[in-house]
């Protein structure tokens, strides 16, 4: 078959995904609620949070603009050396980009802050329907994300054909997602501090009070930061993998191959369908059981149908070994990465212990934790990049790269399943926030309590299953820039790169440069977070000062919310933006500095460290977190104990660690990423050494 | 002139840094002292200070034992393939290397012992004669650590020829020093929180109290922590960095540039003699300026004598601009190192102001602030790594990397002027103590409390340095490691290597695992000393309650001081062994499953992580700890402050990030780096890829 039908499939996939996302998003809405009080604090998230996309997507706008007038004149080659119809179709592509994710970002939130009513409400009905709202609520978000990310790549590829243009679509895609990420990251967390230090910490009101102003902020965070922004940057990950695949893919002569990639992530598609559809809780009433079984369900329908059109399509098997390599590393390390944050396990377990001592130990302990939980996601990667390309490597030169870029498509192939699961998170934590200010009962918080932990354990898989797919798919992108640099330098008779010897001082230089950066990209970002923090803390205090009959909660007194949602909002795109100017300023100074072996060098230190670190950063955040929850559970004195003010301390250390620093640190390792390859070209043309 | 002069030369030199070492000795041996108090606790100190020594050493002995005998069998060839007379050289020579260095160790305890004393009571006599015993009694350990290391190197080359000789004297020498290093590592802190935590925090006596049975094991811990074990550290890296510029020059002819390395060695040990016979305090009373002078004058004078020797004996100026590029490297990494830890600038003041919110917030303004801190560092290391290389490279095929192991020689070539200075830290902060205990009175206290806080200061500059060094060093180890696989892949027909190419998965398959190593090594290491002071907590708690009258302070009633020691002494050890073997384990697993390839990419990988944990633990443990005395000195609040309380968290976090984990990561690397080279012909003839 012509891979023209294998993107004609895909682009009708998608457009079932659109579908199937459309009848999700109509049934949650169908779903009766009748509590006003709730209503009502369900409205102001709601507008709090398009606030925020409408902030964001303002200044990105204008960010979008600049970038494609730059690129028509500079990229992929300048107007004075190449074709500039390619750079137009290029800065065009890298418009649709951000246009399609942003869609999919506003979908998101859109649905998110509609399930999060729903679903306290369902839950006065019992567990099984409450599960049901708020799983299908993120099952539309992860359609709309999967489904946005597939039609968009094949739009492009059949109405251009050009590698740059992918790569200009998946650059859009990456600079969305740094906005997305780390704004969201910064808003969640500004406000989440904020609110506790002034509420909980100075007038002990308990959370989620009403009468504090950041309470919205806090709750808006939730949705902006977990929802929209996990969702772009699964996207650009996505986007970014199929790029890679298909820029690889190309250089091999296309053919097949590029069928293939389209065929896969199809399937892959198809696969999380039928997995949310099927998705239903067991008879034990364990939403946990019932969200992985999904997960393993879907997995195992794309192992099986990728094999049945590999066999009808005569692919190649190798290849199909590689996607399944993907796949199952990427649940092996989900699995792994659960050990060092379940809090049935001896890591969680320790911390908690370890805080009777006072909050240094409960670092400690943290820390130490972090630092271990890194072996084994990194020798999973290691190990899937080594196997995928010794599978793929007898099929011919090139093609063990394209082995690891087939892996990468693999282990995002279920991606529409894991963010269903990850958006589900979010939902029913805000679900429970709302059922006890709608004051819906004990019985309701135990339900919501339920579904809340249950999101909580899944989503330690989906970090870990977001990172190592990162983490592929930037070894593909590697093998994407050097492509890029052979085409150019075949073209200018200049020499053909094979690789990047870590011995050339100039490759070495980059590498540790390279390594540096997301280690300065995480403390930039979470400086930002504290000051952005400090400048909530004196607007709460106005507010407790200026507004008469707030602190003392008179009926019909309510603060400004939307001061708080400003700051939040504005504070975060004002820290955001130097940390993601940095990691791209840097790329550029590298690359014209040391040419393009000192990119090589640099990609990967970047890759290594930045892996190290968001594992590192995720893990721990998590480890704490759920340390706090044993405690609170009641555990070593439980609530108000010793162990408990330091598990505190642990929790908010943690906060930025899991939420803002280390989840961002993937979208800027693909950003930095894929500048390079758009940049192939003029690094290779001019570069002072 | 023949290299065997330059050789008999270094020998001189050393014998002259011995005598000198000798004159020192006696000069602070005989100033004056006279108060019995001071007398009594300094000579438990040295008591256990040799306790400590006496235990490590016999278990090292054994393990010296066990590795000499597996290197007669396998290394550097399997006596079945090659010739077993190299192998029991190779053998004896790491033999001596342990032995050397555990000399020079013992040396810097004895003194450091002495020292100690004499300081506190000349403080009664003014600052500078207070100055000066601190400052000569650290200088004996800096002469004897260098006056050893150039000693050994020059025995071992005269005597056998053979590099793989000099590669055994260098394993010895990072065998002591792991254990010597992190083994001191994990003593220190655990006396010291131990002492905190019961004493402190629940008891509330002051620090320093002698009813306190962990007294004395803090402040055994300083020596053997500080003194001794950094002098391991640095003998290790000193004499690592001549054995890979000795292995690369080898195999360039040897010829001249042998002579060069020694020569240049020898001329950095005589600088550092004249520095330190030369230092006093100016008339500003600044003890911080004298030992900032003193530096300065050894970089200066060896600048001008090596380029005088340059002249003479026709050496290439090239490889003379090597070396002088890694000096000055050096030290503008450890004044920019000094910017993120020095109470002047605004990261620790910073880090302050952020401790009136809470502990949480000490810590995320530290892990920023030290994430940050890594930048310049890095690109200093890369910067200088890339100089040495494109000033040498023109000198023919090889040069290259030998100019990179130059700088590392170059950077190190004043080793022995640092150690002076930072051996001296450990004296006067001891000094301090025992001015306390003394009641020597507030004159007193606020001398040796100036001269402490220039030790700090000094600190990071070293620290900077020796991770520098370390470095460079073990990227030149890198060029040894290629030097040794291909002399084996000629002997036996393999294929040579030329370098190790990123894109290669076996490459990126050691590379990835690489880097987790050193943040396993870490996590292992603390875990250790948290697991160790547990240990010694309940002793002193049982001491508290067994021994009657011991918590009332009635005269007479001692505790039993020794039990800590004995704690901490066997708790380092045991904890110290898994985080070891883990390290040389994995190094062997990727080799005999990768081979040679996998093994280029473990060690880049493991070079970048661990320069990267060791500058941000190093740092950040250094800020925090400066950020606390900057509050106690009555910033913020002063003592007792929320601003204090927090600070005090930051602080204790931050003593095993400091003082075990992140100078033991140059040791890690190093040995692993030196397991690589001595492993090279068996990972060459036999692994599975």
């Amino acid at each position: 078959m012509d891979n023209i039908y294998f993107i004609i499939i895909s682009i009708v996939v998608a457009l079932m995904a659109f579908l199937f996302a459309g009848w999700l998003y109509l049934w949650v809405k169908k779903q009766p609620s009748s509590n006003e009080k709730i209503a009502r604090v369900g409205e102001l998230i709601r507008r709090g949070a398009n606030t925020f996309l409408r902030k964001e997507y303002v200044v990105l706008a204008k960010f979008t603009l600049v970038v494609a007038v730059l690129i028509v004149v500079f990229l992929p080659t300048p107007i004075w050396k190449g074709d500039v119809l390619e750079n137009i179709i290029m800065a065009l592509a890298y418009i649709f980009g951000t246009i399609f994710s942003a869609f999919a970002g506003k979908i998101g939130i859109q649905i998110a802050t509609i399930a999060n009513v729903k679903t306290a409400e369902a839950a006065q009905k019992g567990i099984r329907p409450s599960f049901l709202s708020g799983f299908r609520g993120g099952a539309v978000m992860g359609m709309a994300v999967v489904g946005a990310s597939l039609l968009g790549v094949s739009l492009i590829f059949i109405i251009t054909d050009q590698t740059s243009a992918l790569l200009g679509f998946s650059f859009g895609a990456s600079s969305l997602a740094l906005f997305a990420k780390a704004g969201g990251g910064i808003f969640t967390k500004t406000a989440d501090i904020s609110a506790d230090l002034v509420g909980k910490v100075e007038l002990g009101i308990p959370e989620d009070d009403p009468r504090n102003p950041a309470v919205i902020a806090d709750n808006v965070g939730d949705n902006v930061g977990d929802v929209a922004g996990m969702g772009a940057d699964l996207f650009d990950s996505n986007v970014a993998s199929m790029a890679a695949a298909l820029v690889i893919a190309s250089t091999l002569g296309g053919g097949k191959h590029i069928g293939t990639v389209f065929c896969f992530a199809a399937i892959g598609l198809l696969a999380s369908i039928i997995g949310v559809a099927g998705a239903r809780m067991g008879k034990k009433d364990d939403p946990t059981a019932a969200l992985n079984m999904s997960t393993y369900v879907t997995t195992g329908i794309y192992a099986a149908l990728t094999a049945l059109a590999t066999y009808l399509f005569e692919f190649n098997w190798r290849i199909w070994g590689a996607a399944i390599v993907g796949l199952l590393v990427g649940v092996i390390i989900g699995i792994v990465t659960d050990y060092f944050t379940n809090d049935n396990k001896k890591p969680v377990q320790n911390a908690a212990e370890s805080s009777e001592k006072g909050p240094a130990f409960t670092i400690l302990s943290g820390v130490s934790y972090g630092f271990l939980s890194v072996l084994p996601a990194m020798v999973g990667i290691a190990v899937s990049a080594l196997a995928a390309y010794k599978l793929c490597e007898p099929l011919g030169a090139g093609y063990g790269m394209f082995g690891i870029s087939i892996a990468a498509v693999g282990m995002l192939s279920i991606v529409g399943m894991i963010i269903s699961n990850d958006a589900y998170g979010p939902i029913v934590d805000n679900a429970r926030g709302l059922a006890e200010m709608g004051e819906l009962g004990e019985e309701v918080l135990d339900i919501t309590d339920s579904l809340d932990s249950a999101g909580n354990t899944v989503k330690a898989i989906t970090k870990g299953f977001s990172i190592g797919a990162a983490g592929l798919t930037v070894i593909a992108l590697l093998g994407a820039f050097i492509s890029e640099v052979n085409i150019i330098a075949e073209e200018h008779g200049k020499e053909l790169i094979s690789g990047f010897d870590v011995t050339n001082p100039i490759v070495f230089f980059g590498l540790l440069v390279g390594a540096a950066i997301p280690a300065v990209f995480s403390a930039l970002l979470m400086l930002g977070v504290n000051r952005n923090a400090q400048r909530m803390v004196a607007e709460i205090h106005r507010q407790f000062d200026e507004i008469e009959g707030l602190k003392e909660g008179i009926e019909g007194v309510d603060p400004e919310y939307d001061k708080c949602i400003e700051i939040a909002t504005e504070g975060s795109i004002k820290e955001l933006i130097p940390a993601g100017l940095f990691a791209i300023f840097m790329t550029l100074v590298v690359g014209f500095v040391g040419g393009v072996q000192a990119i090589g060098g640099f990609l990967v230190g970047n890759i290594v460290s930045g892996l190290f670190l968001a594992l590192f950063m995720s893990n721990s955040g998590g480890l704490w977190d759920n340390s706090k929850k044993y405690v609170e559970s009641g555990h070593h004195g439980g609530k108000g104990s010793v162990a408990h003010k330091s598990a505190v301390v642990g929790d908010t250390v943690g906060d930025p660690f899991k939420d803002t620093a280390g989840p961002s640190i993937n979208t800027q390792i693909t950003v930095v990423s894929l500048v390079a390859s758009i940049f192939a070209a003029l690094f290779t043309l001019y570069s002072l050494f």
